[in-house]
């Protein structure tokens, strides 16, 4: 697809919309709206090898309070690495002694442009805590053998949070023992 | 939360946008966007117990070429067991005999209020594929032994793709013999 034209047609304070227009193989202009976001950080907190700390919070597309891995926007010209540390410690008040990159995922890419950078954080410490003024969040241990039957009965709904703990126990059992 | 008062601020073609007012448990009013989406129906094409089918498809959001799971948006008041059926048969040309829901997860909770139901499709025979005007697709069979591969080297990077996969290698194992 070539680019022909872009222009916003909406500004809010965690995403913008543009329409593009593109020019498919057959030489057809075609049109779409993308929404626009920095993108994410989001960390698996691993405080044993045996439990991930989940965060609960209420989130305005669910309309409901969801258990998700701790996760937060990149600041502008932010590294993901950065702010996976960051938003683990604002979050939980854990610092990562060790933090992984897993993978990076687009979560909605038929429509938005987010790019989601999933990591995996170990040899934890002690921080301290710092929530944004808006920011309710809960916190809780669940060990492996839990997670399993929360994914299982789709009590886990957060996308983000079922990629990354499905991808741990596939490609890191070693970090799931229980 | 509690919701005082919506208004919408944008319409487009696959997604509008509302701004929401809702207040705290302090009693604080917090301002939200939200990206309003009708869902979607996703599959996961097993043509045998070793294989999957992917399409590959340009998305607008990672400006390149993706290779996903079959997926489609839901048409109004749509159940996500027929939504799922058709797309699969549209993208792909296979009708599924069986077709068993995995889970539902939203992609982007923070800002969109999309719902991707998760299906994967056994007992494929053989229908007619039937593309919208604007969509241009490519359909390729992968092994389990593939996707682990392109998994791991994170090639495979649309969530609901990651998300699905994991799934059906943590719990359904005996799908993914190879």
């Amino acid at each position: 697809m070539i680019q022909l034209n872009r222009q916003r047609v909406y500004e809010g304070k965690l995403f913008n919309v543009t329409h593009v227009t593109l020019e498919n193989s057959e030489g057809k202009a075609v049109g779409r709206d993308v929404i626009e976001h920095p993108g994410a950080a989001c960390v698996i907190p691993m405080v044993d090898k045996e439990t991930v700390l989940l965060v609960e919070q209420w989130r305005v597309g669910a309309k409901r309070a969801l258990w998700e891995i701790p996760a937060g926007t990149l600041d502008p010209g932010e590294d993901p690495l950065t702010c996976a540390a960051r938003e683990l410690e604002e979050e939980t008040g854990y610092k990562a002694g060790k933090l992984e990159h897993l993978f990076t995922m687009y979560p909605s890419p038929g429509i938005l442009d987010e790019k989601m950078h999933i990591f995996v954080a170990t040899d934890l410490t002690k921080g301290v805590q710092k929530l944004d003024d808006d920011e309710e969040i809960v916190i809780k241990p669940f060990t492996f053998r839990d997670l399993r039957v929360q994914l299982k009965a789709n009590n886990l709904k957060d996308g983000k949070t079922i990629a990354a703990l499905g991808y741990l126990m596939v490609f890191k059992p070693y970090l799931g023992k229980d």
